[in-house]
């Protein structure tokens, strides 16, 4: 395999503890790495850096781990512009919300939700996100959702069911007929193109009994668990989440104490989506309350056209920082060893020997830019599996 | 002069209201424009478009006036990641704050300075930003006031003299010789190399009576005034900027409704800088209050070292859209025309017969998504009087 050596890093954040100052994020000055085939052979101080088939001159800016986006929507069809467009201009709209996206969904062919999917997987890319989870949920029969995980599956290794995203409008008087489609034929369609299974735990959507209804009959199937928690109001979904071991519980926007609790004792990662809170004006989920209780935290995207149509991780980082608690440091954290811990991975999140070659080159000569820049677009080169790609 | 047809423009945001819906923003849909060598020769439908030297085809995608930015402080050395950091991390830091960027610039050399004026307009560039305005203001002495200015008025016909950014630290005992040096020998220096002048009148920096005396001496020597008014306390700044026909009073964070008025009445353009308040945790500027009565608004970056060290006017456009009351069409005025008016300026931040061909393309249907997808670096090409630049 050739090697390549990263040279001149004037920071590099390895999350590896036990590199440089010793902090989660293991933060190396005057570092080099070095690359082999897909994965990462050395990380150390520059001036002790072996030699390699190619050198890269990193011109004394940061290197970071790319960024895992653990919780998106990317399988979609249709446009909410007018929409989003209404609700910040103060105008009513007779929207169908994510219905809309349902029935274009469902109408679109699968050449048009494959090239959306492409699209925003490469959008990301640019953006620095190597490690990318995506969800189905806009289908809602059986035909569509397993559709949307074939899909989506082609294009990356985190996929997630998630059929109980809403009950079916098709289901709307015999909900508990949609909770036996979704655990029953549906699982049965989905299970062997997806990773994970998911439910939107909420008041309107999906109560505790059906998430736990859910979720088990998943698992049953293979699927390990993750929850849409916490996001609009208080509800069973975190202490639900801990219970069943789901990997992550997502949003936890709304937590009582006793959820803080469960968070902290439990292997479960509260994953923390700030562009939903930005792009629907809401409250912001407090990462410090987390953070000084001992949870483990993650910043994703929420990557979908109704309520946070971003996939910039580095936006989400900013917004963590001014408004959710998070030092710097934190946030480069949570968006790259948070984001692997929420998908039970250890080989992404981290610069260090063994773990895959997916690194970001910043314009800027720290991580911490990327909440001192906000918006500007600083990743300058992306490495994924030890390819240069963006 | 060579001619391009730039055609399948999905929707295209002229800002002249005789063009499309009528709106203020003229927004044409199916359309196409022709540039001929500088300017913009030709607006209207794509089927009516005539033919052209070169065509370039924008895929039914968003094209809107580059961005005007007309605030700025890019002539500085220095870094001050660390205080930001502190501040952010809730960690106190011994900083020097803007002393700390004055000692570092007046030690730097002009290359230094010149490289970074040159790098920051560069990023505004690749980010649709095709008029820029930057100011002095971190030399504080007459040769390093005048060298500023020198190196920014190679590089943008926008420079604005602001000796008066605070007292300069040598003054501390005497601030009424600072306003002597800087109604004085400092103003024959610089006057020759600027468009305009400004002062920060708040508490701690000039009062009333000081920033009319600057700027009645700047006006003297034939410089057109602005201020930064209001920003962190109710003060005298926006109603001498209005009383002194300055083109805009910037910040406007704190406004009576007698300063309200004024700006209403006045000809003084109302220049909000979220990216101040984001980066300082202050409170938004209530940007629908100055609509509502009838303000001019303009929307820029307040690109600095201190307190809003973003380049990203999609950024602000976002930011504007969700905590400052304004409609994403709002906003994207305020960012193009608005900033052509508060530069006192009619031949950029339009796209009109005779306008100069300055342009973006975004990645994106609609100039709705600068809000919709915070953070996405969605401008893809840029025209800067009619050459492609980014
Ligand atoms: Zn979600
Ligand atoms: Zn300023």
């Amino acid at each position: 395999m050739p090697t390549t050596l990263i040279t001149n890093i004037a920071s590099l954040v390895t999350n590896d503890p036990s590199q440089g100052d010793g902090s989660p994020i293991g933060l190396l000055t005057d570092a080099a790495v070095v690359l082999d085939g897909e994965n990462v052979a050395w990380v150390g101080p520059a001036a002790k850096a072996p030699a390699a088939d190619t050198t890269y001159d990193a011109e004394n800016r940061a290197v970071i781990p790319g960024f895992v986006d653990s919780h998106s929507h990317l399988v979609f069809a249709g446009d909410r512009t007018q929409e989003f467009n209404a609700r910040m201009s103060g105008r009513s709209y007779s929207a169908g919300g994510i219905r809309t996206t349902v029935a274009a969904t469902r109408a679109a062919s699968d050449e048009e939700l494959e090239a959306n999917v492409v699209r925003y997987l490469a959008e990301a890319l640019r953006q620095g996100t190597t490690t990318f989870e995506t969800k189905s949920g806009y289908g809602l029969t059986t035909e569509h959702e397993a559709r949307a995980l074939r899909i989506a599956s082609a294009h990356t290794d985190e996929v997630t069911y998630l059929g109980a995203h809403i009950v079916s409008p098709d289901y709307a008087e015999d909900p508990a007929a949609y909770v036996e489609l979704v655990t029953g034929e549906m699982l049965d369609a989905c299970a062997p193109h997806a990773r994970w299974i998911d439910v939107f735990c909420e008041k309107g959507a999906f109560d505790g009994d059906q998430a736990r209804a859910i979720l088990t009959a998943g698992k049953a199937k293979g699927l390990h668990p993750r929850i849409h928690a916490n996001q609009l109001s208080y509800g069973p979904g975190v202490q639900l989440a801990v219970e069943l071991d789901a990997a992550s519980a997502d949003h936890c926007t709304h937590l009582t104490d006793a959820d803080v609790d469960a968070l902290a004792q439990g292997d479960t990662v509260a994953t923390l989506l700030p562009g939903a809170e930005f792009s629907t004006r809401a409250e912001w989920p407090d990462a410090r309350r987390l953070l000084d209780a001992g949870a483990t935290v993650a910043l994703s995207t929420d990557c979908n056209p109704g309520s946070s149509f971003t996939s910039s991780v580095p936006f989400c980082i900013a917004l963590a920082v001014r408004d959710m608690g998070m030092t710097p440091d934190e946030a480069i954290w949570s968006a790259t060893a948070g984001g692997a811990a929420a998908l039970r991975r250890d080989d992404v999140g981290r610069i260090a020997v063994g773990a895959r070659a997916d690194l970001a080159l910043l314009d800027a000569p720290s991580h911490v830019h990327l909440a001192y820049r906000p918006g500007v677009p600083l990743v300058t080169r992306v490495w994924r599996r030890g390819e240069p790609v963006a």
